[in-house]
Order: structure tokens, then C-alpha cells, then sequence
């Protein structure tokens, strides 16, 4: 009875399966081209038997998130997030009108935010996020994203989220792969919309954190937020936390800036087949171009050193058919 | 003809699942009682439709490695591997004759090293493997578990583990809960054999860390480990590490000794339904009896309130059928 029963179910799923993949055709706002058959051809690979086959244990895919996979323009939406809370917070912190990178904020002055870098962020949001709970915390972010509207497309900040870089995650994840963000931004924050947004669950999520701290309050156990940078997930950090957090190296990693570099040389480096790839973004009218000299997502030593080993870069405008969404 | 196909999928699958249900007992090597209808009713309870009813993506399970997975004794496991690659490396390294915790190793003072506890053991293995590759190190960890032998059970350390907790790491994966290591021990060491001694794949496990960098070693990258110590995840640092790996607080949480206190706490805290438990070694034929008065272990504060708020303390030797997997 059970034999006969599992005979079915197998067929059954093999049937389905068939039928499925005979009917979906994977990337679909992606265009014809270089760039889509490159990345199907990868997925083929490490999925048929063969050679380059790769278990679905090690079939790691990491992304990261600015400018990957939502927008960055015209200041990273973190430091929209960042300050807006330091203004709320300005009256009780006097010392902010004359300390960088909060005087910044505080004056409007985004050229000197932006010459900040990812440091500068972070040094921001971690400063002006701690004292609370990591609950309190992620409420915080609920509420801003529910409230914020992007100043050119006057929508909320987790809509502008790409929608062919949605079905290559989503793609990916058909094919057993599991997705993560490694992103230069802060943990605690992408962990509130990335599930929504992504798909993506928050141990999913690694990022820049500030150090944090347990405690009981009033017998109540709770973990607080302090004011001091514990790490900063970019450049030569995404391999270190990609190796603390998930101990395997990907095998396919997706990026848009020279922060992502060196994740891209990591994962480059294993055995067996790989795909680097870098979102170049080459598209004003439909999102932002940009590369060598933008201070936010600055892409010069990346490009290069992909178009010398060949890893993929997707022109935007070429090969998206769609940026976002439809509203 | 997809609909039909579905439709007859949905029903095989219902089919088989009531089927299997009747036909296979959970915890097999647990003797029936109340710690074992306990666990059982728990997991019905959060996979059964109802307000008690928890989404797989939600079903997070921790557990604690020393003496709650596998023994801790006479000495930590992880010591013991310290102590081989101590006595390797020490005509390299002449001042660790005098020099604590290297010099109790070389002098084979174990009561000392018992008494530098977690954080000696960590400051120990820390020191003796620093400035290899991440890849190297794994390497000397395979090697060490495939030559050593337990002093009293003459077994391979990774086949020293409890068989009843690998039927329940099998029980709550199988009823869609994600299990996960957090463990005072080495993050590196842990997730070499992790995955096959208890299917927990390297992303699932939290440790204790050193401090790594990135590289390019004549053009290859490689992550190098640092004489540092990262984060010692023990006692406040459990539920800090859980927050920061997994962003999710846990369900159900096991462990076995004061160190694993605040993340039971952590986990009891939650809303809806909770499963805390300690392993209480009370089994000196079969492993070992210990609890307050232990250097290795100690569980004393924990034990008492796990008594206070009824959380679940297994009795190794009436709970338990068998311990190890027979040879």
C-alpha cells in the first residue's frame, strides 16, 4: 500500500513537474540577449546531472541590496531613513548641530552626506538608532517605510524594488537555490521588509550591525541597541561575513558597486562553475545612470576587473524590459 | 489537466501524510513519560490548526552542542582538540610554558584548564588556530575527528552523540521547524561535522568566533584567522548571537548547563507556546551524572529555575532508552 501510494506520488510530481517547466519561461521582463542566457545556461548547469552539477546544499546565492536589488538614488533610502530620525531626534541631542555627519542631516547638505560612504552611513544610522530595543527598533522602520515617499517616484521606498532581479531571486529559488542579501546597510533594517519585499527570511539577511545587548528589564528579557558599530558589512567585509554567517562559499553573487568586489573575487574563487554578476545602472530615463563618479554605488574597479574575467554586467537598459513594478 | 493533476497530488499527499503519521512513533529511543508526551504535545500544538499554531517560517528550534548534542566530558570535546593541536604546535611556540591556559595544557593540568572555563577554552583553541585559512583550519579539524579517540569510550568524538536528541532534531525538522546549533564552542570547528552528524548544515550553526580578515594571496582570495577573539557566545551572548544570525526569536530552545540560561529565557519570553529544556546528566553508568558542582557543565542557576517555571529537564538516565548509537 505505501509503496503503491509513494509510485504515485512520484509520477504525479514528475507529470507536474514536466508540465510546468514546459509552460513558464523563467526572467520574463528580461529581454533576449547575452545576459538572460547566461544566467539560464548557469542555472542549467548546476542543475543537470553532469560534471557541474551542485547539490542543493551548496547551491548559495548571495545579493546584495543597495542599488542590486531596490534603488539607491538619490541618496541610499537608509540614509532617507537615517534622516528623517535624526531630525525627529535633534531636539534632545544638541551636540548633532556642530558633529559630522549629523550637522549634514541636519542642514541638508547631501553632497557631504554622500562623501561620507558607507561608513559615514552607517556611523548615521547607528548613532541615531540606539538606546531602544530591537523591537522598538523594527517598529520604527515599520512605520517610516509605511509613511515615506520617494522624492522622484512618490512611492514607498520598499516598492522600488526591481522586478527582474524579484525573478532571478525567485528563479534561483525554483531551482533549490537559497538567497541571501549581504548588504553594506544595516541588518536589523533590511530584516523588516525583506521578507515582504524579497522573499527573503531575516536569517537570510546579513549587514552591518551595531553592538547590541542583553538584558532583564523589570524581570523582562530584552536585547538592546547600543551606540557602537559592531561591523561593517562592505568591501573585504562581505566575504568575512559571508564566511561567519553562512560557512559556505556562494556560488553565485550579484552586485552593483565596488563594495561588492570583493564578495565577487570570494565567490569567483571556488571550484566548479560560478556567476558574478554586476547590475550597471545605464538607464535615466526609466531609473538613474551612473558609475565611476557617483558617490553613491561608485562602480570603477568592479567594471573593470568584470569586463577582464568576463563575469556578466547587465546593462539596465538593454537587458531590463521593466524596472519596477507597475504601480 | 493541471488542476486534475493538482487536485490528485493534494489528495496522495494528505493520503500518505495520515498514513505515515499512524504508522511511524516519535522518539523511539525516549521511554514513554512525561518529558516525552511533553515535547510531543508541544509540537502538535503549534502544527495543529488552532491559536496556538505557529508558520513553519517561524518554527525556530536552538540548540546548545557541549553535553545537550554530544558529551562534554571529561572535558569539552572542542579542549580536547585544542590540547592535541597545543602539543603539535608548542615547539613553535616556547612561551606558552608559562603561560595560562598553554601552560596547564603542556603540563596536562586539566583541572586548571576546567576551571579557565568557556572563555579559557575559547582564548585556547583562539590562539592555536590563528593565522591559517579558513580552508586549512577545517582541514586539521577533519583530520583530528577521523584519528581521535574518546579516553573512555574509545569512539570517534563525533559518534558521541545522543540519540534520542538526534530523533529530536529529526521530529521538529520533519514537522517544519529549522534546527539550529548556538554553542560556546568554535563556529568553525562546530560546522565541520555539524551537517553530518546531525544534519544541520554551517548556516544553521552559531558559535563562538575569532576574528577573521580577507585576502589576495598572490591573486587568490582567502580568509585568514586572526589571533583575535570575535564573540564569545555564551550565557548573554546566546540570545545577543541568536538576534543577530537569525533575527527570529526561537520557539523552542534546549540546553543543558548555566550557559544556555538566558537563551532559554530569551526564548520563553515569546508569545504563544514555548518549549524550554535542559538535559539533566543524571546517567553516570551509561555517560556521566553531574550538575552544580561541575567545572564542565555546571548547571545550577538554570536548573532552578527551570524548576520554578516548569520548563522541562530531561533525566538522562529515566528518559532516555538508549545514549550513543550502538557501534
Amino acid at each position: 500500500m505505501f509503496i503503491r501510494l509513494d509510485a504515485i506520488l512520484l509520477t504525479v510530481i514528475a507529470m507536474t513537474t514536466v508540465s510546468y517547466a514546459e509552460e513558464v519561461q523563467p526572467l520574463p521582463s528580461w529581454n533576449d540577449g547575452a545576459t538572460k542566457a547566461a544566467i539560464i545556461e548557469f542555472v542549467e548547469q548546476v542543475t543537470s546531472p553532469g560534471d557541474s552539477f551542485v547539490p542543493v546544499a551548496e547551491r548559495i546565492a548571495t545579493f546584495d541590496n543597495d542599488g542590486c536589488l531596490w534603488s539607491e538614488q538619490p541618496i541610499y533610502f537608509q540614509l532617507q531613513f537615517a534622516i528623517d530620525r535624526v531630525k525627529q531626534l535633534a531636539s534632545q541631542h544638541p551636540e548633532w548641530k556642530t558633529e559630522q555627519p549629523f550637522k549634514a542631516v541636519l542642514e541638508g547638505d547631501l553632497e557631504t552626506l554622500a562623501q561620507a560612504g558607507m561608513e559615514g552611513l552607517a556611523k548615521l544610522i547607528m548613532a541615531s538608532h540606539a538606546g531602544m530595543t530591537t523591537e522598538e527598533f523594527a517598529d520604527t522602520v515599520k512605520d517610516w517605510l509605511k509613511m515615506a515617499r520617494h522624492p522622484r517616484f512618490q512611492r514607498p521606498y520598499s516598492e522600488l524594488v526591481y522586478q527582474p532581479m524579484l525573478e532571478l531571486l525567485d528563479y534561483l529559488r525554483a531551482n533549490g537555490f537559497k538567497t541571501y542579501i549581504v548588504s553594506g546597510g544595516g541588518i536589523e533594517m533590511i530584516r523588516v521588509f525583506a521578507e515582504e519585499a524579497y522573499g527573503i527570511p531575516p536569517e537570510q539577511v546579513i549587514g552591518s550591525s551595531i553592538q547590541t545587548k542583553f538584558e532583564l528589564r523589570e524581570g523582562q528579557p530584552v536585547i538592546v541597541r547600543l551606540p557602537e558599530i559592531d561591523f561593517i558589512d562592505d568591501k573585504e567585509g562581505k566575504p568575512v561575513a559571508i564566511n561567519k554567517f553562512i560557512g559556505r562559499r556562494p556560488i553565485a553573487a550579484f552586485g552593483n558597486s565596488d563594495g561588492d568586489l570583493q564578495m565577487l573575487q570570494w565567490t569567483a574563487a571556488g571550484k566548479g562553475p560560478r556567476l558574478m554578476m554586476l547590475v550597471h545602472h545605464t538607464d535615466a530615463d526609466r531609473e538613474w545612470a551612473y558609475d565611476r563618479d557617483s558617490h553613491v554605488g561608485r562602480l570603477a574597479k568592479a567594471l573593470v576587473e568584470a569586463r577582464e574575467r568576463k563575469w556578466l554586467v547587465v546593462d539596465m537598459k538593454k537587458d531590463w524590459k521593466i524596472v519596477f513594478t507597475p504601480q
